[in-house]
């Protein structure tokens, strides 16, 4: 990627144009399941598949449904134009309940004095929104309706997206073999059993109970709803970020862009550097998941990078001016209280959290607590007349396998159940933010932890990674420790790249990061017996078995990838529908002796058959 | 790689000449254990560590002793020559045990016909080895001698190499923090809980339990031998072979270097082609590493193909030829019986084990009972004969998730159980294979079972993949299932490439491969709580805090990976000692920052001090 000549509007245009070629899905179709009202539109994608051809017969081969992120970037039919952003999706829906209004302008007055500054001007966002913010007195979170009884069309929306036709598939006698998967074992989650199980009141319950929540600022009508709780489809967040030292406004909303291709369920827009504002506000525009950001680092910014000169109305006048961006969950650090701060002292690796070392910077410089925490009232204030939903970071969490699990970092979570109670009770939607470093054994206390003492709220982990002993490759040491805390019961996973510790990831260790942790978040979903979850195993590799090359790179998480991979031993177009492989040769193949067993098998199933009949079907001695 | 040219002499000499410059790794010393005998010089890596300079003072770091698999390649002293192969270290230890014979000549007539082929002569290795065997009447396994209460030299090595200096270190109080770990938690193994425990007697126990096998064929007199049970360091094997379709003598020979330089514990030759014998000369006489083999892969060869024309005595010939040239254990499928075939019938993916598949269609097309299962003594006989180890293969493994766990899986495994016991009747050494797909809640049973049918003979597994969804990518997916697998008990785990189900690897795939398994098996010894395990993150992590980027590097698994990744994003020399990175920035950095709350907090316990001593050091109230 080229670093910005400035010229961000032409390198947009650009971009805009390539996205559908970027986006060509093989034999696959973007398809939309349509709710209870026409206006309720679910994507997902179906894979063709090739037919099954044996000498006998040719037998045709379903598609597969799989859950899609893409947004209309995934849809052919759509026009994609960055400098007017994706569709109204939600408008309707917010408008239809009554109890926002638009706002005259931007309330923040930060918000305001961008808009009014000429110098970046050429950097704005075409379309001036309009913010809308809740009516005086009223709560506008989905945990509030929910509460309430009440369900939304988001609810409807996630209801649709997690269950994915399956009720449908469950019943259709193509699908018959192909659904069959193992019994899950989800440590004591309340995973449902059949599809018909995953219904919007289902999703209400999950919600209004806080174990689930559904990201989405009433400021982000682009947004398709998506829902993070451990007793739905374990969920994957990509970060992007430019940086003081790297990275354009272009770079970052391709990454974006790049990153929903390959299967992001939500985005944090971690940028340090200068025009974050903007930034921000071109990604939200073009994001059809939820955007996440840690207020902190542009509070960071606004006093020149100098923690001291934070104050709690400087990051009040953040909150709102990214609240009326659009921005779907915040990051927040309220946990890292200045008891906790001497904890850290003896380990090995500190406070390695950037929103914990500013926090605890602050701490020590005022000797005084966390304005975070004492300030969270009225945080929560802010967050329900928004539907900014809380994602509690973990600000002490260990930067090594040495210091997991210590009282610092327990500490603070213990701290953070308490402020997830507080939290509830203005009906704000809250997620707990998980480890980074532990070592395998220690894993599942983590989870434990988190389930007793932050009352179920969804946990959202980075890793964890495993051990420390793999720079370059630490998406696999941390790809580990997420499978397995998946399993355990984390909702979402924060990705981790092969860049991690080492430097800022570029678009091919974005896209690494992405499929490691889709894999990882999948390896959990069939752990905890998902129902359906098994569908697309079971259909790949019965491709695989039938040397339906296509189909199986087709099914598979990358499939140019896959396809590169065994096109670079056996490059010939022949060799995609041989009945052999690479790594066996035509006449030694045991998926081809495999087969020949099974005839044999028949054969003589048959033999037997016709000598039972033969000796007056008598059953043998 | 290029393909074999014919010129294979050419190739192997520039090999030999560019073998230095593969092993350069950085500010490390190939470092020797002298045993209780001169000729007892056991190989470990030490990694020197830069000073940490702090304003005030500056403090060594001690170096970090590191496992090495690399034999005389990683020793920069070491003059290599494919061509003459590696020295002879266990020669002496063989003879002085008396118990075996110097053969006039190569016993399989396999073997002589090859000899003798003037074909063949330019793919010859240059040195003809006279083999060795045992005299009649004697048993020379490693589990012979330890249940006759000897402790080998080869007992002796494997201990040292285990405990790699880590009782010195212990007391060492240059380590004294960085020695520090975490409590294991080890389902019920008999790991060592410090150094000191880990000596020669324990050695001779586990392998005279069948605990742990030393895979040490007498004719491969350049092994440095190694351990593979569940209470050891966790191992890993890198597979090889070139097959009908691709790949030459001399990139077989290059990868198996290349798999040593960066960490495989074994390597498996799983050739099919043309020239096998000759490929397994070449590798043998230049393996500092056990060598295994799947015997029935050459035997199928020597049939043209055609399973059906396998005999008993084709395969007795090619154990012995095997046997002869030095390979150190043998995968057997002798527990696919007839009787567990048709319960594959319904698979998804049916029999995915070439050698399963073979010996499935033998059984049906002579409607008898497999001949490795009919002639297993026999087979020990051999064995015993050469110390061969058994690696009981598992020819029903599942071929996908659906498959995982089911009854033909597991009758097989129960067969191997009753072969383990029969083999310890000769005193063979055994090992068991495992499965290769199998989701995450499915894997710990397949431990559970192994170690109650198979009398905890070590587990030998490939992966397990814990989804089939993402092809290109199965070296992740294996490598989740891999660490599990390991923490529960496996002893050893068989590296999964990117191009697994996908093609055949090349040099960057097999490193890939090595390094993810290498990491998920350093999880599980950090999971176990092997003793010392932690002292690699650890000092990689206080590096890391201290920004000595180039320790950082140097202590993980793949130095230059790290170091390439790094300069991606700040290619300046002055970055790598730098105090900040790429991802924050100058001014922005989590750890910077954690040192000032550091030096704050210490500054803060000094002016409580100085307060305390001028209220006369009264307790405060």
């Amino acid at each position: 990627m080229a670093k910005s000549k400035g010229n961000e509007a032409q390198e947009l245009t650009q971009l805009s144009e390539s996205l559908g070629i970027q986006f060509a899905y093989p034999k696959s179709v973007k398809a939309y399941i349509t709710g209870s009202r026409p206006d309720i539109q679910v994507p997902y994608r179906e894979i063709y598949q090739d037919d099954t051809i044996t000498p006998t017969e040719t037998i045709e081969n379903p598609p597969i449904p799989v859950y899609d992120t893409s947004g209309a970037y995934g849809n052919p039919k759509a026009a994609i134009d960055l400098k007017k952003g994706l569709p109204n999706i939600r408008g309707v829906w917010i408008d239809e309940r009554g109890d926002t209004e638009v706002l005259p302008c931007l309330s923040s007055q930060y918000g305001q004095e961008r808009v009014n500054d000429p110098k970046t001007a050429h950097l704005r966002f075409n379309k001036l929104i309009q913010p809308r913010r809740a009516k005086a007195g009223q709560n506008v979170t989905q945990m509030h309706y929910a509460r309430k009884g009440i369900i939304t069309p988001e609810m409807e929306f996630v209801a649709l997206r997690e269950q994915m036709k399956m009720d449908a598939l469950f019943r259709d006698p193509r699908y018959e073999k192909l659904i069959r998967q193992h019994a899950g074992f989800a440590y004591g989650a309340n995973i449902p059993t059949h599809p018909d199980q995953i219904t919007p009141e289902f999703v209400r319950q999950e919600v209004a109970a806080g174990r689930a929540i559904i990201p989405a600022n009433i400021n982000h009508t682009e947004l398709e709803p998506m829902i993070i709780g451990r007793n739905f489809r374990v969920k994957i967040n990509g970060n992007l970020g430019n940086s003081a030292v790297t990275s354009s406004l272009t770079e970052e909303v391709e990454k974006m862009v790049w990153s929903l291709r390959w299967g992001a369920d939500t985005i944090m827009d971690l940028s340090t550097g200068e025009h974050i504002h903007e930034t921000r506000e071109w990604i939200i525009r073009n994001a059809p998941v939820p955007i996440g950001t840690v207020p902190i680092y542009q509070a960071l910014e606004k006093t020149g990078g100098i923690a001291e000169d934070l104050t709690w109305e400087l990051f009040r006048d953040t909150l709102i001016e990214q609240a009326e961006q659009g921005v779907d969950y915040f990051t927040i650090h309220a946990g890292v209280l200045l008891r906790y701060v001497p904890l850290t002292a003896e380990r090995l690796t500190g406070i390695v959290s950037r929103g914990g070392s500013i926090m605890a910077k602050w701490c020590l410089a005022h000797h005084q607590e966390n304005f975070l925490y004492t300030h969270f009232d009225e945080i929560c204030e802010i967050m329900k007349a928004y539907d900014v939903s809380f994602s509690l970071g973990d600000g002490l969490r260990p930067g090594c396998i040495a210091d997991s699990n210590d009282e610092a970092q327990f500490g603070e979570l213990y701290t953070l159940g308490e402020l997830t109670a507080k939290a509830w009770q203005h009906d704000v939607q809250v997620m707990i933010e998980g480890p980074g470093h532990v070592p395998l054994q220690r894993v599942k206390q983590n989870m434990t932890e988190e389930l007793s003492h932050c009352f179920e709220a969804p946990f959202y982990t980075l890793g964890p990674l495993v051990t420390d002993i793999a720079p370059a490759y630490d998406h696999i040491t941390s790809g580990i420790g997420a499978a397995n805390i998946a399993w355990y019961g984390t909702a979402m996973l924060c990705y981790v790249t092969p860049k991690e510790h080492l430097g800022l990831p570029d678009k091919e260790d974005v896209r690494t990061g992405i499929i490691t942790y889709k894999l990882a978040a999948h390896a959990a979903d069939l752990a905890k017996g998902w129902p359906g979850a098994q569908l697309r195993d079971n259909a790949l590799s019965k491709a695989r078995f039938e040397f339906r090359w296509r189909d199986q790179f087709r099914l598979g998480l990358d499939p140019e990838k896959a396809e590169s991979y065994h096109d670079e031993t056996l490059p010939a177009e022949g060799a995609k529908i041989a009945h052999f492989c690479s790594m066996c040769g035509p006449k030694f193949c045991s998926m081809k002796i495999t087969k020949e067993v099974r005839d044999y098998a028949a054969q003589q199933m048959q033999e037997k058959s016709v000598e039972f009949v033969k000796k007056g079907s008598k059953i043998w001695s």
